[in-house]
Parts: C-alpha cells; structure tokens; sequence
C-alpha cells in the first residue's frame, strides 16, 4: 500500500487536523469528529449536517461553509460516523430553525442518522432527513437496502444549502432536498479498486484488461464486469442506464462528470466530452456542468456521472453563492 | 494501461473538446489548440498567456479566466506547445497593452515561447516573458537547463493575473510575476509512477516500498530514491529543503500542498496537516493556503509542498477575485 499517510488508524484524525490547519472558515471538534461552520450556528437559519464513512473527500467536511453545509461528521474511513457525533453536530449548529440530515443510503449512516434525530428531537431540536439514493447501479447491495447514495449527495446539499441561507423553512428545505433526490441519477465505473488503509490490500481484484461497472463508492460490486472499453463506449454505458431512469420532465440538465479520487482531471474532461456528445444526440440539454473529484471511493480510478433535472428554481439555488473549501463561487 | 480515454493520439484533441463543453466562458480554437477567456481580448488590459505539455491539468487550461490567465496553449502530453501555437494564442488575447507569457522552465517550451514572442514582436505586439524554476529538487534536469518549473507556476499565475485585472502595465505585471518565481520554492515526491498515454506503461520502475524524492512533473528523476516512510517523514523531506532554500525575509508564506494526480484529497490534508506543523515549528506563519490537485502529472501518486514568501502586496493579490474552472474565489 502506498499512501501519504501515517499510521492506518490515524488517517481521519490526521485529515481533520489538517482541514483545521488549512480552512480558518471551519472549526473540527476532534473529540467529537465533525467540521462546522466557524459561525455557527446561524441564527434563525435552518442548519444542514451530513456526514458519512471518511474516504469520499472532500465530501463532506470540503463542503461545509455558507451556501452549503453548516457541519460534517466523519466516521472511521468506510464506516458510519456514531449517533453521539451526530447528535453533536446537529447541537452545534442549530441556530433555533431545524437542522436537516442529509444522509446517503447506506444502512449503518440511516441507522445511526435516524438515532441522533430521536435524540436531538427529545432536547427540542426539530429534525428533517432526507436519505439520498440517486446510483441506479443495483436496487439493493452490501450495505444498502434500496438504491445507494452516491454523487447526487454533493447536489442536494448545494441547493439545500442555498435554500436554507435563504432563510427558507425546515420543512421547505427538506422537501427541496427530496425533490433534488428525486430529480438525480448516477452511475459509475471503476478501473482499479480503491484500497482501504487498515486493510493495506486492494478491496477487490479487477484484471488489468476489465472494469467494474456500476460500482459503488465503498468498492462494492456492481452490475458486471466488463471488458475496458474506449471513453466513448463507457459514456455510453453509464448514459443509457442513468436516462433510461431519469424522468425526462424537462429537457435542461446538470451534467456531474465525478472521479474517484485516483483519476486525474485531463481523464474526466475525455469523458464528459464523451457524455455531452450522448446528450446532445438525446436532445438533452445541459444547463450547467461540474467536473471534478468531489465524491470519491480514496484512491479508486474511475468516474461517475450524474444528471440532475433542472428547472429554474433547481437551477437559481446552484448558481447561488457557496464558500466551501472544494466548491466556491460567486461571492 | 487502464484509463478514460479513446485512442491515445485523441487525448489532448478530446480533452479540450470537454473543456470547451463544460465551460461556456472560455473558447477553444482546436485547430491551434488554445483556450481563451470568451471575452479575450480585454481592450486595455495586459494579456497572460501560458502553456505546456498536457497531462498537468488543470495546469494550464483550467486556469484561464477574469483575475489569471487570459489564454493556455496545449501541446501534446508532456511535449511544449509549438511557437505558432503560442503566437496565434498571444494575437487573440492582445488588448493593446502588451501581452505576458508565464513560462515553465523547460528547454522546449522556453525556446518555443521565446519564437512566438519574436514572432509576435514583429507583428507589433509587445512581449514580457517570465520563466518559472521553483524546483529546488535539482540544478539541471532531463528536459531543464536550471531548476525546473513545478507548482509555483499556478502562484504567478494568480498573482500576476490579479495584477493584470488591475490595469498594471506589462513591465509591472511582468516584474511582479518574477518577483512570485523569485520567492517561490518547491520540492515534489512520487510514490507511483504516471502512465504517458502514448507509451501505454509507467514511465519508470518504483518498487512498492520506494519513492522517488524530487520527482519531476514528467516523471524525470529527482533527488533520491528512499524508502516509504509515514507522511510526517515525507512532509520534512520536502519541507526541509524548500525552507533551506528559501530566502525568510519575512516569515508569513502560502503554503500549497498539491497532488500530482493519482492522490485523493483525504492523502493531500494528511500533508497537509503535518506540512503545517513542521513550519509552526519554525516559527513560520501560513497565511494563505491552498490544498488539492492543480500540478499534476497524469495519473501519478505522490505530491508537492510549495512556500511562497507573502508581503501585503502578494497576499492581496492572492486574494482578488478569480473565476477560472479550478480556481474561483471573490466573485
């Protein structure tokens, strides 16, 4: 195993340290392992909390600032964060409006979510939750009953993120957050496995001439093992599938071209060329457009794509400002 | 080789396709391959031209944009920019008031940007020229006469291009972008090595429990080969010689901690993190950060650690808006 870290069991101590160190806008409680907002909470303002197993960077803890995220608990890598840790986040940054948990669908983080909730809710904090499930790989998997939360995560907590700085209400924000749930679909390939610090080996086998489509963002399996294929062809393989789910409501989209954390940039422009061309064939038109390493499986290769049925509402909250360490714009 | 692309010749030709895609503010001209701010030329306003091989991103293109660079020029992966490339770049970026090129040292790009600059010289268009060696790895160097241009590259280009928004003129801009090279230090490691397309297997051999110190972001060898060690070994391998070399005037720096490409952000804060807490032990004060992949080399793992020496000047320059696809901030 090669990795920029020190020991295994040190990673998310380490990391949470530096994003201390490097972001002066955040505050982590490394007793507790979450990242919040330096200003909150936020008075009057709903609060938004997610969080996950640690390995996703720079989802979440690299999107909590104004516009997004209020706090971001970090479990060990893989793995939930614990209810005690929720439940401290969501303390930390209840401004006297709500908090929303905005939860991918994996059963230990609903679990552990929904526990926190009850007890934030028995000393007075209002709780929504809103459990994402956009990875139209396979209906259920290892750790997941239902659809799997994968990159639309990063999407609805832009727009509740900028819902919620509108003052909106808890309620508002939540069934915003639903409707971006509803909206979005996502698929991915993985090239390589990632490999898991405590581990030190790779998670799974993949040969050098096969991918594995459909993976999920923990490594788990996902619709076939393929043969390795041109950029053009797994755009097509990742297209079809997430379109022939997605509800054509309207025509205008948000393109998310996503790697995994061990795919560089040049490589993910390649494929969301690839994925526009598709699109445009399909009489789909893509109204915006994010490219980057945002949700990531630690140093697995590969990408994902997501599309988000806009409308004017949907697409007013993404251009809205957001100050997060991995997504800032207009302000 | 496993990677999202379709024939290796297309790379660079796709990649900048899928710029061009996602990001309605530039302009690529494919067949001289360059991308531009749409809104080039800025009448009145110093034009930054960079450029290099491909396989940096989002080193050069994704750096175009109000408040940086004005137009990139792409050559193949890891092959300079030809000179009529760069001279078609400058022609459509001039806005009357000189144009800078911001070069990486490298013989082949130095020797084509100086023939454009000639060349553009006799159309009229006046031509500062700044050439980047932050490298403190090594004197000389596969492709360099001199140290090498690494990281810093994308602090002249922040500063510089901040400067140039400004209404600074081109002796001004260009003066003060020497002045960023001149206070810039870096030193990289790799723990992988990159896979050049066209070659279709790693450039070099790097057993599993070696890393090559002072990597290059071609994969040119660096100080040493050693073995792996724990991130805090490795920020001080980096660290040490970098602040050895870097003149302390004062002792507020930006501390950049990159990725070269193949390094998820979780790996990168751990450097960060322990990068950090070797300079509070030197009693030198991080002022501005940046963390992520900007530098890269492909699909290679490993990282950089790049000082800046800040005074007032840089530090509000750092800080001006800027609205690029990689970088965005204050607007």
């Amino acid at each position: 195993m090669k990795k920029l870290i020190n020991h295994p069991a040190d990673v998310v101590r380490d990391a949470l340290a530096g994003i201390a160190a490097a972001h002066p806008d955040l505050t982590v409680d490394h007793e507790q392992r979450f990242v919040r907002r330096a200003d909150a909470p936020v008075a009057g303002k709903v609060g938004l909390v997610s969080g996950g197993g640690s390995g996703h960077e720079p989802l979440h803890a690299g999107l909590v600032g104004h516009g997004m995220l209020d706090a971001a608990c970090a479990g060990e890598v893989f793995t939930s964060p614990v209810p005690d840790q929720i439940l401290a986040a969501t303390r930390a940054v209840d401004g006297g409006a709500g908090v929303l948990h905005i939860v991918k669908n994996y059963t230990g983080d609903v679990l552990n979510f929904e526990m926190a909730a009850e007890l934030a809710a028995e000393s007075g904090i209002e709780v929504a939750s809103v459990v994402v499930d956009d990875d139209v790989a396979v209906q259920d998997s290892l750790y997941t009953a239902g659809r799997r939360g994968v990159a639309a995560t990063l999407l609805v907590e832009k727009i509740a993120g900028a819902a919620a700085e509108q003052g909106r209400s808890l309620a508002a924000v939540a069934a915003l957050a639903q409707r971006v749930d509803d909206c979005s679909r996502s698929m991915g390939v993985a090239l390589t496995s990632c490999t898991v610090p405590a581990a030190g080996t790779p998670t799974f086998d993949l040969p050098e001439t096969e991918m594995e489509l459909g993976i999920g963002i923990h490594g788990e399996p996902g619709r076939s093992r393929v043969p390795l294929a041109p950029a053009a062809e797994i755009a097509r393989l990742l297209v079809d599938p997430v379109l022939a789910d997605l509800d054509r409501g309207g025509d205008d989209v948000l393109l998310f071209v996503n790697g995994l954390g061990g795919t560089p940039s040049i490589e993910l422009y390649v494929m969301y060329k690839e994925v526009a061309t598709l699109l445009a064939k399909e009489g789909v038109h893509v109204a915006r457009s994010l490219v980057g390493s945002y949700v990531t499986s630690l140093d697995m290769a590969g990408c994902s794509v997501t599309l988000l049925r806009l409308d004017d509402e949907l697409a007013a909250l993404w251009d809205a400002p957001v100050q997060t360490p991995a997504l800032r714009w207009g302000r």
